[in-house]
């Protein structure tokens, strides 16, 4: 993987394949900077130049095989496979991501769902029996999980981090609405939905 | 407000805004676009220009006054006051949604939620009672709310825009797994995890 490629050309590469994966859908097999950015509302110089820091993708003036393209990113963002994924926290939240539709085509499966609330251990949801915290680590171990989600209340979801960056876990989505210290070589995304809509008020 | 600012600065204007509220918190009263910058991994001269559509917010070397620069930030985002939010769907979703903490720090308030399911009309969630669809139109002139969020399956998530967009609703946060299309003047942002995800395990 190339050496110091700025986390913001990374975040942006997900959005190039989704928009990819909507253009295969509907049945387009060539694109161009041009019209990706279009659509994206990104310059198509700014595209050209994030890719280009992975490589020659296109030919001049023919533009881009889309389903070629698609599976480059999926290669470079290591989403061209299954990734097993443990949940911290089942309330209303945890409950709406094990059965949300949207992770399992874009390559994550969560496997186990933990709670420290004793009443919740034992309970189904989806196709999962929450399990209790104790089990945390070696669960982890067991199935070999690198991504976890924290879906607990801010008030705990701290504690809940050190115990997973202990157990091996490298990435966490948070969406507890609170920011959490790792330890180097943990990553930490966020997921505020409050930020997206502060976006929105601005053309209100 | 000034004209023709990209959609990708005004992206970034909550993430300052959250980063300083953090440094307030923290009880530090003046900060740089560097010191900013190294916070969130954008360059210090990236931080200058985005601010600059807006004017002048800093003085030569003695950075900014953090309260003062939030304030301002607070309304060019439109977020000094409080914004009225319908909620449509009210799954386990919808329901994580109302108890989401998040939300009124960021001045946002979810005021009303529907769900076409005549089983959970009438049912309390949180301080509220979900309703019937019939009502969201009435319900949005009534309060004069601009901002909805779609929290439904995928299958009636455009059938519930198309709603939304009659009713005068002109910002949506789509939670549901698919693209929707609206009228012109209408915005749409995505809740998409698993973008987020794959952010994740580039890194892995």
């Amino acid at each position: 993987m190339p050496a110091n490629v700025p986390d913001i050309v990374i975040g942006r590469l997900p959005v190039y394949l989704r928009a990819l994966e909507h253009l295969l859908k509907g049945g387009h097999e060539i694109t161009s900077s041009q019209e990706l950015g279009e659509q994206l509302g990104y310059s198509a110089a700014q595209i050209r130049k994030d890719l280009s820091f992975f490589g020659e993708f296109g030919k001049q003036g023919t533009g881009y095989r889309i389903s070629h393209l698609a599976q480059e990113l999926r290669k470079i963002l290591h989403v061209d496979r299954e990734w097993p994924v443990v949940l911290v926290g089942v309330g209303a939240l945890g409950h709406a991501l094990v059965r949300y539709g949207g992770f399992k085509p874009k390559g994550f499966t969560i496997v186990s769902a933990f709670d420290s609330d004793a009443s919740k251990v034992g309970q189904r949801v989806g196709a999962l029996v929450v399990q209790d915290m104790d089990k945390l680590a070696s669960e982890i171990a067991r199935i070999g999980a690198q991504i976890a989600i924290i879906a607990t209340p801010a008030a705990t979801a701290q504690e809940v981090a050190n115990t997973l960056a202990k157990a091996g876990i490298q990435a966490i989505l948070n969406y507890a609405p609170i920011s959490i210290t790792v330890p180097k070589g943990v990553r930490v995304q966020y997921v505020d939905p409050a930020l997206l809509m502060q976006r929105l008020t601005y053309y209100l």
